[in-house]
């Protein structure tokens, strides 16, 4: 098991992590199998996205905001970060990726993300690979 | 593989099933790999986020009714539960965590839960942990 | 590893893919394990839902445009497609499923879909099944 960690710098921050993916994947020696990103924080989620263009990500931080606002008066948690805890809930804290040859089949524009929805925080992703050596 | 039963008492149900999924766990006997919690029923959800707080779970059934209410006239779906349907299938029907040294590698405070949409009702979760003994 | 493509025929189809996935299965010859469903594109999705009433999908569709507008003045990807990668990025591009005596571990109402939502197009979908022979 692979874990690395990544700072984020704004409250909402989408942070590419294809390279530190595909290094745990490497390391692991797995050559057919599945990798899991996991995220084991409740305001943070992980998906897969367009990694080309940072203006998808761009519109992914302001559909979020736009669906799930910060501020609304029925939140009930009194820490005032409900919003991340839905985001991260719906968009979901793990993503799956098919592993052959050694390599991650991610497609020609997909790349990995970390979204931290309550930051700026240290943030630790683990990153499992099993299968055949 | 293991199955257990949750009854649901009310039509938005979100129970913490931590304490069954690790059972099923420590029942696998699987020292180092993954574990898939998954519902097979179409009205129900799979997440994780903050077991210790009730009021983030209060927060996100609050707004999965505002996003995605019960009631809509545009609804085609003759049985009056598409919200449950709709709801199941953006957060989705499973998660995936790692294992290791036979544990879940569940972060400080995060929790399993089962959202039933469509309660009360008795539904089944499936716990599917693969991996080296 | 098994592949397949599906040709969508309008910009949202979602394609029941159940029966395409069941064959990737039983050709895989895993009795127990776990079934990994990934799409390599960045504006389409997997998710498992009802697969009886067509309505149920209709409603889906609905309730996706309604909360994420296909236009929206403040998206800032210049491809105009912004839409299609924020439910992709929502939804997930993959969903997994147990597999038991070399049968997806399904429940009664359940398919699984492929949801492009800026066709027409050709989409590949990436079937990994992994576990005991």
């Amino acid at each position: 098991m692979g874990v690395f960690s990544i700072r984020t710098t704004k409250r909402t921050s989408i942070v590419n992590i294809t390279a530190n993916v595909k290094e745990e994947v490497k390391r692991s020696g797995v050559r057919s199998g599945i990798c899991i990103v996991y995220v084991p924080h409740t305001t943070a989620a992980v998906f897969i996205n367009e990694g080309a263009d940072p203006d998808v990500v761009r519109d992914i931080t302001y559909m979020m905001e736009k669906l799930i606002p910060w501020e609304d008066r029925s939140y009930a948690h009194s820490e005032g970060n409900s919003a991340a805890h839905i985001r991260s809930a719906i968009i979901g804290n793990s993503r799956v990726i098919p592993v052959e040859n050694g390599e991650l089949m991610l497609g020609r524009w997909e790349s990995v993300f970390l979204a931290e929805f309550d930051g700026p925080r240290e943030r630790k992703v683990i990153v499992k690979v099993i299968g055949e050596r």
